[in-house]
């Protein structure tokens, strides 16, 4: 009888909760009164999204829009649909979603996807779906890679993602663990967790405005495995912590966050680069990924587990060979050193420095936001179809940052700030 | 820790939502292979939910959309949202929807909501949002109204809503109790469920057929508070049971469904009425209705409770006074033998004879579907955003049809068919 939905699990501490919703609606969405705000998560984090939901309307939001998923529904889709539905994505609903961002609202997400919920399923249909799915959720995409508004992504601890976490545990206490795995990484575990993150933003902006100063012309990568050296883009801009969206409003798109960030030169990507962590892409695992670059192009793909899978996502299109982002996170990082693997980027990417293969950032290039298509790739910057983040650093990690003369300044040593 | 979102309630027997489920997709939608279907139903329908998407997919549909709702959402915007919220809506999602259903998608609703969720808050801001709503979802209304597609709406035994029907049983009883009052209402409580539906749609289509021969120019009704003559539409079709939508698929749009019923002449309905069962409307209760009538527009309304809601609806726009359908149900029906009041107008429209407030059905005039606005407005039919019905049937109510000269033919005799 106590089935509800969106009653809250008891292994949850509900004052962590209620400060993880602070943080996502005063922090990271920054909402603005008056403004609406489209809210998507699973129907696992009802406790979270009515939390946040509660505190964007006492915030002055004038309409929260929540469009609630559901994991079975999609795994029921692999198991019963047609052949045909995995070439077919609901473009209208995306359609729909990139109008209501264009007229001004604001995109709250929660990720609590199980990682591995799709890795018992056909991978030629996960994969067309994914395509399908990509190409369908472009005009919801745009506006928030070119960050035309403040958005804002947050997770919840949800069962599924707690057991592929903690196998080992049973179901109470696995999802206590990464309740507060998920509240100590997204800062919201203090006693003041928004004076807590005014200092987390102000330190990554100090990293920041430092390599904006020194502009380098690209980044030499040292480490096992790993010889790698990725130009960045003409006029490229560092971004970290807060930003500000094009209609003003400054907020923190990713919680947590430990990196800073910018866009690499699509063409300038020579060498070789090991992963450090597995990628958890859309519900597969890959892991112990090797490849070469040329000229910016992935020439030679590698993966000890996954491979299939990831050759099928570099094949999206042209710009699925090439970067779109190159991330700095030191190795002393909270979430790395929880120890922890989420098999989720939004936190595995706060572990460690990564590359992102695809689609670039508008906002990590000057003034990107008045740039046409043709000079953002003139300048460099990559277009795909997807952005898929991957994990690349490490303790052992040495990174140079070089001017165009060749000559090397210190920017991380052993995976440290240098 | 068992409070996982779609959890079966241990109250319901899950063989009958089983059929619940086939008699929706098979019946009730007719899902057609390779249609998509968009299908909206609240969070605690997911037990419904999930079955129905499955029989979607065993069925050939290309993609099922679910859009889920979630009640306490709904309540915590009126208890936090600014003023300005009330008169405003996701103009974007019904546009959105709309486009699904012309591109040719099916519509599939579940009907779950505590009847009474909106009855403690400001009656003003209910009243402005639904005025808002009624805005924005016309273009996701007219497809519907139109008949442009298959869509079909059936029902879940939520909570909260059997806490209403029984407050005096505990929960798990309620629940239960509701269950087996849908199954059985919605005939999925047999052995073959859908060949009783066969049978069923027969013996309305039997009903239906009579009228459209007979072709009344006029329907008066006569019973204790009301004397009230309705004429129909130039060119009014009877429907009941199944029907066939513009893109030729054969439905049922409502499950359960007892009635025939017509498009009235809005401009001919004289005499008044009282209501025999009360409305519950979008969380309010409206009870003891008694409306008079003169040259088919409401000049007098009263009821008991819920006067100032019921007013403010007929103030919706001009459409609002005036009727948009006429059906006709024996007081035998099963749903009015079951002795419940569902607070439910899915349910309850189903107990008893009655008429509807507000849009006209272009399906229940010849030719309708090719009709042009000022044709369905020059034949009788009404305009409005609302569509609202309610019941006038009893046991002791007479129905004549009467023809253009005034002649009279008995169609109903103490609540049953003459």
């Amino acid at each position: 009888m106590d089935a509800a939905p969106g009653s809250l699990n008891p292994a949850i501490d509900p004052a962590g909760l209620d400060k993880l919703a602070e943080v996502a609606v005063t922090v990271g969405l920054a909402v603005r009164p008056g403004q609406d705000v489209v809210l998507t998560g699973p129907v696992e984090a009802l406790p979270l999204i009515r939390r946040i939901v509660t505190r964007a309307y006492d915030a002055g939001a004038r309409l929260v829009t929540p469009l609630i998923s559901d994991e079975a529904l999609a795994l029921i889709r692999y198991q019963h649909a047609p052949e045909e539905s995995f070439d077919h994505e609901a473009a209208w609903l995306f359609e729909a979603m990139g109008k209501a961002y264009r007229e001004g609202a604001a995109r709250m997400a929660i990720y609590a996807e199980d990682p591995m919920l799709l890795s018992d399923q056909d991978p030629d249909k996960v994969s067309r779906a994914n395509r399908a799915r990509s190409v369908a959720a472009r005009p919801a995409m745009e506006p928030i890679v070119d960050f035309l508004i403040n958005w804002s992504i947050c997770s919840y601890p949800s069962l599924s993602w707690a057991k592929r976490l903690f196998p080992d545990l049973d179901e109470t206490e696995a999802v206590g663990k990464l309740a507060n795995a998920i509240f100590a990484a997204s800062r919201a575990d203090g006693d003041e967790p928004v004076a807590d993150w005014k200092a987390h933003t102000a330190d990554l902006a100090g990293r920041r405005d430092w390599l904006n100063q020194l502009r380098f012309a690209a980044l030499r990568y040292t480490a096992p495995g790993t010889e790698l050296t990725i130009g960045l883009a003409d006029g490229h801009e560092w971004q970290g912590g807060a930003a500000t969206a094009q209609n003003g409003i400054n907020c923190v798109c990713n919680i947590p966050t430990e990196e800073v960030f910018t866009t690499p030169h699509a063409l300038q990507v020579d060498g070789h680069v090991r992963s450090t962590k597995p990628l958890s892409y859309q519900g597969s695992l890959v892991e112990d990924i090797e490849v070469r670059f040329e000229a910016g192009r992935i020439v030679e793909a590698k993966a000890s587990r996954g491979e299939a899978v990831f050759n099928k996502v570099l094949d999206t299109d042209e710009g699925a060979r090439r970067l779109g982002e190159v991330a700095l996170v030191p190795h002393s990082s909270p979430i790395s050193q929880s120890g922890l693997l989420f098999f989720n980027t939004l936190f595995d990417e706060n572990a460690s420095s990564h590359i992102a293969l695809g689609q670039c950032y508008r906002k990590a290039l000057v003034n990107g936001a008045k740039l046409s298509d043709d000079e953002v790739a003139q300048s460099g910057g990559n277009k795909s179809l997807i952005h898929i983040d991957w994990m690349i650093g490490s303790g052992e990690m040495d990174i140079d940052g070089l001017d165009k003369a060749g000559n090397a300044t210190p920017v991380m040593r052993g995976g440290e700030w240098a």
